[in-house]
């Protein structure tokens, strides 16, 4: 056995030669792969942006309709004590009817324009609602008004569209 | 010469079969080509998205800044004839005087609510602006009142931000 021999014996699992260069060839992509594979990649990222694009869109829609729909709140909310005047003013009997119809005016014309806007007064007819109604008082239920329902409101509350701006101030039955 | 010779002479514009195939060759793009194309047309089309994707939200962005800014304005509108008729309710000498408080109250509760949304009165001292002025009468010009001066506001006039709600309604010097 020739000194060659011997190496070749203890040698036995190196892999041949050849076998070698054909795992390169397939372990390292074709240029075709690469470009189909680049295709692929920016085929999805556009895909994925189109999508988002589309959220991002509908997301900025909502959102536009929601400040439209709401945008009167803050100054709304800050309107509602004048009109408490107001109307306290005109609870008072003995005022001067031009001084009245003045009074009255204004306090109509806020009204308005706040409705206009989409503010309306809170229903306090009927059942204590939680949602809309806040119990300042209670008063023992009798058979004109059993428990749950509004006696007398202290102060009117407002909503803009569904949104409660201010809860009405009530005395409730208990 | 021959009946097939004679054919072929007559038909001298034709291309010759061999150089059809290689132009074939050449128009038919390769797999190659075709991945390479795919991969260069879906990278054009995410970036261009990408692009107006940035334009959207920039606009959707200044698109809400502003509603944000004005969102006050449709209702500030209708409430400054409130306030003009408080005022001149303010200007009757012979009222009461608690009155007098009630509505002075109102009055200012209404213009501070108003200048927290960002609602101020138009200056109407100096020279007239047709930009903020609305002159509804002109009288001559004198040593107190150059021309071009503002002599008397007969309706107070209200800007919101930069943006006027209403001129304010005054006398020029001419």
């Amino acid at each position: 056995m020739s000194k060659k021999d011997l190496k070749k014996e203890e040698n036995e699992e190196v892999v041949p030669q050849e076998d070698i260069q054909v795992e390169e060839a397939i372990n390292e992509p074709t240029e075709l792969e690469l470009a189909q594979a680049k295709a692929d990649d920016f085929e999805d990222k556009y895909l994925r942006m189109a999508a988002e694009m589309q959220n991002i869109q509908r997301r900025s829609n909502e959102e536009r309709q929601t400040l439209q729909r709401y945008r009167s709140q803050d100054l709304a909310k800050k309107i509602l004590p004048s009109i408490d005047n107001l109307e306290r003013a005109l609870a008072i009997d003995e005022m001067d009817e031009s001084v009245r119809k003045g009074i009255e005016m204004v306090q109509e014309s806020l009204t308005r324009a706040l409705s206009e806007e989409g503010v309306e007064e809170i229903s306090s007819d009927g059942t204590f609602d939680p949602n809309f109604h806040m119990a300042v008082q209670t008063v023992p239920a009798d058979d004109e008004h059993p428990a749950e329902t509004i006696v007398q409101v202290l102060q009117k509350g407002y909503k803009l569209h569904e949104r409660v701006l201010r809860p009405s101030m009530v005395v409730v039955a208990q």
